[in-house]
């Protein structure tokens, strides 16, 4: 029970100053999350008050079952951009349809995540490597700056790929208004120089400092609130977010209809790794700096229960968000009872300050996005990917080219794809190396990298991976070669010291090599075979029809084939022993 | 050049001798190809003519492009089968268009072939795990031999999976003739007999063991003989092959309709794979008998370029055969010269033979398809597969179930897919222990299975695999547990022994994982890394963050960390310094 319910564990020991903490660190966290989930359902193509209900219901629900102390979930860049781009095809933007494929696709991406908790299958997210979820990111950024190009120019304009969004624009550009650009470049100026600017300006004039880094948090607030009196006070006559519903909306099935729903099974799958694994991430990097920790595959069914509950409130798909996960930990949260105050904190402002928003400029909530996804872009791990490895680099550039070129989810498939299938190449062929033995010594190394000494019948051949269905085919290869190439050989030893398993692909290859090797009259002898891997071969028949032996170390095994040899090392007890394997 | 025309190299010793050999060889095989081509033709629904003609082109483009001296291309059982699933949806039996469709399938399967031969793609081909492709051929045997049932009743009844043959049978059960049922059993008899026991009566009457051996190859041919006899000297009639146009087609282009192109793609992948597979398989083996090797990827170019051949003189997929070139090596067959002859035998047998053939009973070929067929069944290897272990007698278990009842493509498609996901989720999860020192030695030996002492400020953890996407968040886990489980932690070492390689995001990992534990005040240090693994290290920034030290040895780790638990081993050097992980 107290796995599926963290509460139950941390609820126990509330007291009075954990509720102060998270009461402060709530009230930080609202000031920043309402202009920000407004800007991220303006990005999905979704009115805004859906992003201020889509900041309530999954904020309770991850108090209840998330794992992360501090992880502040709500609306996203990423995934807002990946529910405009699922939902577009599918429905006219400010459509009731369009509306309610944005809910199918939360109640989807919820149910995936709470089915791949419950099955324990988190372990798939790890699929999404490094290089394809950092090009992804940047990719995706790139994409929803540029996307608020248009809205800075009072222009609508939208296109799910940098080309798409560029023939979308272009015809447009004569009517771009120079009044909304100054204002939008205005507070995006405004925002930049905040990030940094504004806590060392307050503390020049003797604030506190946490009062002063928490006064920063409100630069976006401030921003719509001069933004909305500029309106009010002056002719400037920008778009306008305009009439927001006040209150909340009831609870609400969402669609069931099945050819949605499997339209939008892809998309909905494709939000729930990225979200979950930015979330993870985010969650296990706050979590590692107090010593604590999440449980991951908790941390699915706390991000399903969100997406669910997002879904019958009419919102849109959630993540815990990194920006405002560690605000909330920098502002003292400790308990997720501060996700629960910020949903409360999220119930006024929906009651309270939506009659205030009606003349809020859309090139406010542009600029706040562009400051916000500019912090995520980070062209120069590019450079450093390539640098470490072909296949890593190259991951990523491909990531990043197919996102802008493609879109998001034709980029993130193309990645994983592209990780995987290089995966595979990488473990189809392992390392693999001919050892002698080093003079005088029990040492053995590379016959190409180092002076070693052999005997002209016996060939050993040290793989450095396991033995499975993938790779095992290469050593056939090799060792076929070699009989080819070898005419006096009589012997084969395969130092398996590296080798962690043998599957059962593997044992059937060796066994069909032994009895190839034993018609060219070569036995096969096998050295250094671990505990659990010779556990396993005593299962299979392979032992019993063994044309060599098994030597515990590859030294024995030289000593029983090429006695001549070996007996350059004077006494086994008096050489230096120590093996290490390069 | 001569890597891609191997004939230029056997052929310049190409002698008298080899001239014999290779004829003798090519008789005895004509002789067992004949009744074999019609009957697997029969078996992919396309008139009998069509697997003389796919016995001919294709034998001769092997003789120039293969690199196994005695591989017999040809016209094989499960190829057949998967050509019969792959057309019988597009087209009627009987029609041109079906006709049409399997000539596309075989240029298709011949370009793919082709393809990955020029790209050396012939790794692809190792992710049908041994596990995968014994079950699927087992299942398709016994779809095979099913699906002779009906013919052997005198009936005509298809279906792709056991239960649609099941259903098109049943209805017709009634007309099933008890005359042609007693032909088939007869022939199935005699053909079963002849395998064990016509060697060893014609020695018996004195024959060279040789000459034994050829004449028992007739068997089948012989029963075909005779059966057209039965029905031409009797009043039996059963099913009859029919007219069978006499001599040779004209060399013609397949069809180019898109369309059916992109229809037959997947299926045409599916072929050309498992027909490698086999075929591979199949050279390796023989050729390693005689310490020759061939070359996995000129065998794509010369499978590829047999298929094509095939395609633009009528005929439908082909691919090595198993028993087919046993026989030709058993005969003597010294070069692939024998095959061009094969193919000279069926041209003559083209002209001279059809006429004889239209009193063929069906149900004598299919008796020799279920007498060829059984021989790959192969049931008793899912309880030993299954023993060795659960993942790859599930994936084999799956792969015959889903073949049996899915059908062809989809039962190797299944087995495929989930044995790779099985391969994932295994590397996804590798093994890693807690080492601690065995006292008195300089060994490292996993806490739980050994007796062993550890410092309580260090952890020192060995991890079994190279680090990589799939895995390295496992690590994270596994290390961000301790920290939060163990307060007074200091000190992680990874013992990296058995690690080949780190990719970028587990480097990345690391280095965040690194931060944590800093921020936690932990400090990480590596031990044993190999050299390989060093020399990328030095190209990320990893080394600069680093918070530990590097050590050359695990021991070295602990005498700097914790060195009154290492006074125990009293000097260095008169320790025992062999390590043996386990």
């Amino acid at each position: 029970m107290r796995r599926y319910l963290p509460i139950l564990e941390w609820g126990r020991h509330y007291d009075r100053l954990s509720l102060l903490s998270d009461l402060l660190a709530a009230v930080i966290v609202t000031i920043m999350l309402i202009p920000q989930s407004l800007a991220y359902a303006l990005l999905a193509g979704l009115p805004p008050e859906i992003g201020l209900y889509a900041s309530i219901a999954p904020l309770l629900a991850y108090a209840l079952f998330g794992t992360s102390r501090v992880l502040a979930v709500g609306p996203v860049a990423v995934v807002s951009l990946m529910t405009a781009a699922a939902v577009a095809p599918l429905a006219a933007q400010g459509s009731a349809e369009y509306l309610g494929a944005a809910i199918v696709l939360a109640a989807l991406s919820g149910l995936i995540l709470l089915a791949m908790g419950l099955l324990r299958l988190g372990w798939i997210a790890n699929f999404i490597s490094h290089p394809v979820m950092a090009g992804f990111i940047t990719a995706s950024a790139l994409l929803i700056a540029a996307g608020q190009v248009p809205t800075l120019l009072g222009l609508q304009a939208r296109g799910e790929t940098l080309p798409s969004l560029f023939m979308a624009l272009l015809p447009k550009l004569e009517s771009a208004r120079l009044d909304v650009l100054a204002l939008g470049l205005a507070v995006t100026g405004f925002l930049f120089w905040a990030r940094k600017g504004v806590q060392p300006l307050l503390r020049s004039f003797g604030m506190r400092p946490e009062l002063a880094a928490a006064a920063g948090r409100a630069a976006p607030l401030l921003a719509v609130a001069a933004s909305i009196l500029l309106v009010r006070l002056t002719d400037l006559a920008p778009p306008l977010v305009g009439e927001i519903p006040r209150g909340l909306p009831l609870p609400a099935l969402p669609s069931l209809d099945p050819a949605l729903w499997q339209a939008l099974l892809v998309p909905a799958a494709l939000i729930a790794l990225v979200g979950y694994v930015e979330s993870v991430s985010v969650a296990q990097t706050l979590a590692a700096r107090r010593r604590q920790r999440i449980a991951p595959d908790q941390e699915l069914v706390a991000l399903g229960a969100a997406n669910l509950s997002s879904a019958f409130t009419g919102g849109f798909p959630v993540t815990g968000g990194f920006a405002r996960s560690v605000v909330n930990a920098d502002a003292g949260a400790t308990t997720p009872a501060a996700g629960a105050f910020t949903a409360l904190g999220m119930v006024m402002a929906s009651f309270w300050l939506t009659p205030l928003l009606a003349d809020l400029p859309k090139a406010t909530l542009a600029a706040t996005i562009i400051v916000a996804v500019l912090a995520l872009v980070d062209l120069r791990a590019l450079p450093r990917m390539l640098a470490y490895s072909r296949a890593d680099g190259g991951a990523m550039a491909a990531t990043i080219a197919a996102t802008l070129l493609l879109g998001v989810e034709t980029g993130i498939t193309a990645g994983v794809v592209l990780s995987i299938f290089l995966h595979l190449w990488r473990s189809s062929r392992p390392h693999m190396a001919v050892i002698g033995q080093v003079p005088g010594t029990e040492h053995f190394r590379n016959v190409e990298r180092h002076h070693v000494v052999t005997a002209p019948d016996v060939l050993s051949i040290r793989v450095d991976e396991s033995l499975y269905f993938p790779n095992v085919r290469f050593l056939e290869d090799r060792l076929l070669i070699a009989l080819a190439e070898k005419p006096g050989l009589a012997h084969v030893v395969l130092d398996c010291a590296a080798v962690n398993v043998i599957d059962a692909s593997a044992v059937e290859t060796l066994e069909q090599l032994m009895s190839r090797l034993d018609e060219a009259g070569v036995a096969l002898h096998l050295s250094e075979v671990k505990g659990p891997v010779m556990d396993r071969l005593q299962r299979s028949s392979f032992l019993q029809h063994l044309t060599g032996r098994i030597f515990l170390t590859q030294f024995d095994a030289m000593m029983a084939l090429a006695p001549d040899l070996t007996a350059g090392c004077r006494a086994a007890d008096r050489c230096e022993t120590a093996r290490r394997r390069g």
